[in-house]
C-alpha cells in the first residue's frame, strides 16, 4: 500500500497540541550539555510503549509501566547522564521525578511517563530535578523539539528527530519522533530511546499494537553491538487532536497510520544505526526472497551483527564471504545454496556473490562503493517472497576507543 | 572427580602410535609459512568429530562425514591457505586430496579426514597436494607435531598444543591435541580447527559421545566475535594402542578419559582464546550458583560475548555495569536481583558488584587487576549449584585493524 506521506518541520511538536522542552538541570557535570527533557501533549493521550527485554531493568520502566497500565499519559520527562539503573533508591527517584512533573503541570502523576539514560550503578538525586522541573515547565514551547532530542542524547554525535503529514479520510495528520541511542558516556550503556508523538484519534489497544508490529521491522532491526540495554524504551502518545475519527479497528485508517509511523521509526532506526559508537558509515541489509518474513528479519539481522562483516565494510573490503558466513549461522533454518550478494551504494552496484559462490566483480568498483557513507547489502535467497531490513554500522577503531577508555 | 593427569612433551604424537608432519606445498604464497599437515595413526582408531553449525560448510565437511561414518579413520590431512569454502569444484578437490593421502600412505580412501581452512570463495587447484602429500609422508614423524601444529595456522601468533598422561585400569594412556583458531588471512573466517589423538581402546559411539558433550563446554563456550566459521571442525582419534581394556560403557573408566579429554580441550579453548585476533588478554568468566549447567553456560557466554565488556577490559575500565547488562539480556530464564560479580587476576580479586548493585571498591585497584593478561570475571547468581566457564578475549584496535584491512 502506498501512504501519501510529507516529511515536515517542527520535529517532536509537529503534531497539534504538543510542546517541549530540553534545558540543563545539573545531573550532568557538564553546563553546556542539556540534561533533562520534557514532552507534553493538551490533551491526555492514547499511550503505547515498549521496553528492553534485558533481565536486569532501569527503575523507571517499571513506574512507566504501571503508569500507562490506563492506556493514557499526558508528559514525558527523560533525563540523561545517569540510567537510574542499580541504583539505590532507584524506584521512589522515579516515582518522585513524575510527582514533581505532575505538579509543575497541573496534571496527575500516574499521566507521566518516566526515562533515564546514562551511567548504570551509581548512585541518583532527586535534587536536580526539583529545582530543575519547574524551569523546564516553564521553556515548553512548539519550538522545543530541538531542546528535548539535545537533552536526551549521550555521546550521540547527532540529533535524531524526524516528522511527517498524511491524511486520513481529509483530515490532515502529524507523527513526529525524536530518539537516542548508541552513545554513551563513561562508564554506561548505550540505551536506544524514542519518543513518539502524533495527533491522530486511535484507542490505546490499537495504538499498542501499531507499536508492537512495528519495532519488529525498525528499532528491532538496528544492531550496532549486540548489547541490549538495560533501559530502552520507546514510547507513543496519541492525543487526536487532528479530529480524525477514531481509529478502532484493524481498516484502512489503520494501515495508513501503520505506514507513517514505520516512515519516522525507519528513518529514526537509519540515523540511530548511522550514529553508531564509532560509526562511519549506515550498512543496511536487505533480505529478499526469503520464505517468510521472520528469516528474512533473521537473515538480514545477522549480517549487519557480524564484526567480521563491519569491520571488512570499514576498510572498504568487499568480503563477501563474510557475509554469506553470517547468513550461514543466522539462527533460521532455509536452504543456503542459490544466494545471491549485490553491494549496493549511490556509487553504483556490484554483484558478489550468483548461487552461494564468487561472482567476477571488480575489487576496485566494489572497494570505491563501499566508500560511500550509506551501504547496502542486497541478499536475495531464491526461496519465496518475503524481505526484510536489518540497519548497523561500521566497526572502527573509534567503537575501541570509546568503550575502551579508562574512567576519569 | 579428581583425575591424576600429568602434562607431557610430544604434542600431537605423544599417544603411542601417532606421526604427524607439516610442509609448505604451495597453496600459500609466502614459502616460510607451511600450508599442509598430516596426523596419522598406525593402527585404524575409533574416531568421533564435530562440525560447524554453519549453513554454508566447507567441502571437507561433507566429505570427511562420509568417510567416518563407519566410526574408523587412519589419517587427517589439513591445509591452511583456502578454505575450500564457495569454491568450484570443492567436493571433487576434498575426495582427491583424501584419494592422494591414501595412496601415499597406503590406506584406504574412507580412512582419511579431510579439513581446509583459509580463503572462503577462491578456486582451489589439487596441483599443491598432488606434489606435497608424497612430501609430506616423508616428514611424518614422532616429532612431527610441531610442524603439524603451524601448518595449520593462519593469523595465530602461537601454535596450539596440549598432551597429557594418565592412568586406565593401571596402563599409562596418553591424549594430546592441537588447534588453530581465531587467526585469518585476508580475506576469510577464522575458522576454529582441533585434531585429538589418544591412545586409549574406546568404542567409536562412547568416543562421540564424549566428545559431543564436551564441546559444550569448552570450545562451544569460547567467543571471539560471534562469527561461526564454515569450516569449524573438532576431530579425535582414538587407536587402543595403550592396552587398556576397551570402554564399552559410561563407567569409572569413561568418565575418567572424559576428565582427560577436557583436559586438553579446556587448555586448548584458554589458548584459542587468549590468541584470538588482536586480544591483549584472556577473558574467562565463570558463573556458579546457577540453577542449572545450562543457564551457567549461557549467563557465562553472554559476558564474555559482550562488545562494551571486552572493550572495557582492554582499556582496564573495571565497568561491571556492562557485565551485569549481559547477564540481564542473556537469553536464560532467572531472577537477576542477587548477583555478586567478582574481579580477577594474578594481580588480586575484588567485589565490584554485590546483591546486583555497586559494591564500594577502588577503581585503582580494579584496573590493576585487568592489567593482567588472564582476567577472571566471577559471577554468582545465588540461585542454585550449577557452573560453567566461558572463554573470550578482549576487543581492541587490532581486532579492527586486522578484520578492516583492505585485501592486497
Amino acid at each position: 500500500m502506498q501512504i501519501q506521506l510529507k516529511a515536515i518541520e517542527g520535529g517532536i511538536c509537529a503534531p497539534k497540541g504538543y510542546k517541549a522542552a530540553g534545558i540543563h538541570c545539573g545531573i550532568r557535570k557538564n553546563k553546556f550539555k542539556k540534561d533533562l527533557a520534557l514532552i507534553t501533549s493538551d490533551k491526555r493521550a492514547s499511550v503505547a510503549a515498549v521496553f528492553t527485554t534485558n533481565k536486569v531493568k532501569g527503575a523507571p520502566i517499571a513506574v512507566t509501566r504501571e503508569n500507562i497500565k490506563d492506556g493514557y499519559a499526558s508528559a514525558i520527562i527523560c533525563n540523561s547522564g545517569n540510567a537510574n539503573t542499580c541504583a539505590p533508591n532507584g524506584a521512589q527517584i522515579a516515582r518522585d521525578t513524575c510527582a514533581l512533573t505532575a505538579e509543575a503541570l497541573g496534571i496527575d502523576a500516574a499521566d507521566v511517563i518516566v526515562s533515564s539514560t546514562g551511567v548504570i550503578g551509581e548512585a541518583m538525586s532527586i535534587e536536580p530535578f526539583k529545582a530543575g522541573i519547574p524551569t523546564l515547565v516553564k521553556h515548553l514551547s512548539e519550538n522545543g523539539s530541538d531542546d528535548a532530542a539535545h537533552a536526551i542524547m549521550t555521546t550521540d554525535t547527532e540529533k535524531k528527530e524526524a516528522a511527517f503529514s498524511f491524511e486520513l479520510g481529509g483530515k490532515e495528520c502529524r507523527i513526529a519522533g525524536i530518539a537516542k541511542g548508541s552513545g554513551m558516556i563513561n562508564p554506561n550503556m548505550a540505551t536506544m530511546l524514542c519518543f513518539i508523538t502524533t495527533d491522530v484519534a486511535i484507542t490505546p489497544a490499537l495504538l499498542q499494537k501499531a507499536l508492537s508490529n512495528d519495532i519488529l521491522d525498525t528499532f528491532n532491526q538496528i544492531w550496532i553491538d549486540g548489547d541490549t540495554s538495560t533501559n530502552d524504551t520507546v514510547a507513543l502518545m496519541a492525543n487526536g487532536m487532528a479530529g480524525n475519527a477514531e481509529i478502532t479497528e484493524e481498516g484502512l485508517d489503520y494501515a495508513v497510520f501503520c505506514g507513517a509511523l514505520s516512515a519516522v521509526t525507519s528513518r529514526l532506526s537509519r540515523k540511530i544505526a548511522k550514529d553508531g559508537e564509532g560509526a562511519s558509515k549506515l550498512i543496511e541489509c536487505v533480505v529478499s526472497g526469503a520464505p517468510d518474513k521472520q528469516t528474512a528479519r533473521i537473515v538480514s539481522k545477522s549480517v549487519i551483527s557480524s564484526n567480521l562483516f563491519k569491520a571488512a565494510v570499514f576498510g572498504r573490503d568487499a568480503n563477501w564471504g563474510r557475509a554469506l558466513c553470517a547468513i550461514g549461522y543466522s539462527k533460521a533454518d532455509f536452504d543456503a545454496g542459490n544466494i545471491d550478494v549485490v553491494l549496493s551504494s549511490e556509487v553504483g552496484s556490484v554483484k558478489v556473490c550468483s548461487h552461494s559462490e564468487y561472482s567476477p566483480y571488480s575489487e576496485e568498483e566494489a572497494s570505491e562503493i563501499l566508500g560511500a557513507d550509506e551501504i547496502k547489502v542486497l541478499v536475495d535467497l531464491h526461496l519465496g517472497d518475503a524481505s526484510a531490513a536489518a540497519f548497523g554500522c561500521d566497526l572502527t577503531y573509534e567503537y575501541v576507543r570509546i568503550n575502551g577508555d579508562y574512567r576519569s
